[in-house]
């Protein structure tokens, strides 16, 4: 398998680092600041601009070569993408300004790869290309168990939830959860003392539920908060399974306390399996609701546990070995092959040809650049374009689909 | 895999039978009689004599030929094999007045592959050679399940046991269980429309707990009870093992509703994984201490299950094939070898070397054979010598071990 630091591969000439520091570190030494400051505005822009997330992000750092290169195409693409007009562009004043209202409240914006990333959270293929990060930054290099499930929780699952929070955290892990009522505030309550995560939907300043804000000036003492929203961010409905996949990308595992049938934790429980994470589930009888998710997801393969030495046994093979990178996606295997791509402008009937090729039903880029008889570098500009213009969604695996 | 009609395949004299029936019949077709009034005389004299199991039973038959020819013989073997004097034989007085008493209450005693007995039963090593069946017969050969767990269950733990036999009921299964307090109880009381067999530790008439008589009249209206003990045997501590490989052996399945830690219900699925058959638990909180057992299984391999689709999922596919026999063991390997080995007598010697090879520790034929250089049917014979004076105890594929 390829091992990939991402973005730092794909920038050698912008980020100041040596060769060395590619490899992930396993032990508790923080990594050093990779980016100058210039560079954070820029990568801060382009993540704050419409229509970009991680994964176009990404991309267009790898086409571009560096933020500055990709934030003065943005306009061009988006226009040829079919926008009737581009989309907004975060100004080096609002990046600015983020930059400093985040500096006042205690939030650093890091990079993969820098202190207070966690390193497993790096290796996402979405993972946020600036993470806000809030706290006791060193709680964050270390191992980390999610434990998520039911805001509205039995008595039984809020004081399990507890016990194991309290027992992964006498064995030396951070626990890591969603700041919620029910089993996340039971799960945060029991691992203070130890440093435990708090995983925010929306912006460091918009805590969700309010009435949270007590516990997270606890959690901060020895913990600490992520987020990768900007300030004034109110969290949505939509927001809460996007900042899932945080909960479990950054931890080693996922215990679901509780869980009825359709429940928020169940999504994290299938992300963090498609990420590759462990997934544990807290057995309950078949006749309490609030059991069900958890007994299907035992069904489903999840391992049954009853006590926190049921996880640190199934995690304890995973800690022991190097952290190991994603293969890198149909993005990023098209990229050796065009070291010169951004003068490139597909004419209009290669560019039809590839809309017309593209649906709501996910196809790989392999597919396409087959169809459409295109090179491989005109099929990804013109997935670049419809991405800015708001049509087109980036799954996994480099799958792509019109919006 | 060779398949075997226990212990047809060896008594091809004896048995009326044409070569078709000994395929095994998946079908609800009722096999005809297949034991002479006398054949069945005389095999209930030998089960009935001392220190002669099931095992030995068998044992017997594939060595002497017929349970006749192994009566005549038990009193020598015995004393060859170190018994101060000989183990009381059943008397055909006694065995005629168990079966007239049987046949009062109600009770036939078949062998495999009779009408009455289940057919998945007969597959076993330690089938009994003659089953007490009484009630409705036609249900003992449709398929079952069994369904057990603890006699102080949680109102929880009752209630499922009866939603899942009365779904298993209409789906057409046979629920088999132990007519105990608790789980045993829900699960009977429920399936009773469809049947259901209680499967007893004692003999016919010493029905315990005394309060189910009324349960068990119920129960014989459209279903049925076995046992293999003989009338007036009023069940001790440690009948209840070996009883419980009665309702498992029978069963497709073994379904575990509530169990503590170390509870009657957990030998029942390790005895019924030991004998290939398919073992469920019913998860539980780990707050629950009368799910610690069911809980505890489910991690050691046993399907969680929440509901009866869960069960009928994982037992359709076994239905459909054709019921496997096992392996011969090693005492049936050796009896194709030898034609006319009753007139074999050791010598003293030769007897001395194999007892002393023997110890608590099972041993296999093969080893004893090899190590005391002497041929197996000599082997085969000291040790049917020591059964019978009540020294020797044989446990699974073949092996041996000295009491």
């Amino acid at each position: 398998m390829t091992r990939r630091s991402y973005p730092v591969a794909h920038l050698p000439r912008l980020i100041h680092t040596d060769p060395g520091e590619n490899d992930v570190d396993n032990s508790n030494t923080p990594p050093a600041t990779k980016l100058t400051d210039a560079e954070r505005v820029d990568w801060l822009r382009l993540i704050r601009s419409d229509n970009v997330g991680p994964r176009t992000f990404r991309s267009l750092m790898n086409h571009f070569g560096s933020a500055k290169a990709a934030l003065a195409r943005l306009p061009e693409l988006a226009r040829r993408g079919g926008a009737a007009r581009g989309g907004r562009i975060c100004s080096e004043d609002d990046a600015g300004a983020e930059l400093a209202a985040s500096t006042r409240l205690g939030v650093s914006l890091v990079a993969p790869d820098e202190a207070g990333y966690p390193p497993r959270l790096a290796t996402l293929d979405d993972a946020p290309p600036l993470l806000g990060v809030r706290g006791a930054m060193e709680t964050l290099m270390r191992p980390m168990i999610a434990i998520v499930g039911s805001r509205n929780a039995s008595g039984a699952g809020l004081k399990f939830a507890g016990q194991l929070a309290h027992g992964l955290s006498e064995a030396g892990f951070v626990i890591a959860s969603g700041l919620a009522r029910g089993i996340d505030q039971a799960a945060h309550r029991f691992s203070i003392d130890g440093g435990t995560v708090a995983v925010l939907a929306g912006g460091h300043d918009r805590i969700y539920p309010p009435e949270h804000e007590d516990l997270l000036a606890q959690i901060l003492a020895s913990g600490a908060a992520i987020s990768e929203m900007p300030l004034g961010h109110a969290p949505r409905a939509r927001d809460f399974p996007r900042r899932n996949r945080l909960i479990s990308g950054a931890a080693l595992g996922v215990v679901v306390v509780e869980a009825a049938h359709r429940s928020g934790s169940l999504i994290t429980a299938r992300i963090a399996a498609e990420q590759g994470r462990e997934v544990f589930a807290v057995p309950g009888s078949p006749l309490d609701p609030r059991a069900a998710g958890t007994n299907d997801l035992i069904k489903q393969g999840a391992t049954l546990i009853t006590e926190a030495a049921d996880v640190i046994d199934a995690v304890q093979p995973i800690m022991e070995r190097p952290i190991e990178l994603r293969e890198p996606d149909g993005n990023d295997r098209f990229n050796d092959r065009f070291k010169d791509p951004w003068d490139l402008d597909p004419d209009t009937g290669e560019r039809a040809r590839i809309v017309a090729l593209l649906g709501p039903a996910p196809v790989s880029l392999d597919d396409l650049v087959r169809m459409a008889a295109a090179s491989p570098a005109t099929v990804r500009v013109v997935l670049l374009e419809l991405e800015l213009a708001g049509r087109l969604e980036r799954h996994g695996g480099g799958m792509v689909s019109l919006i």
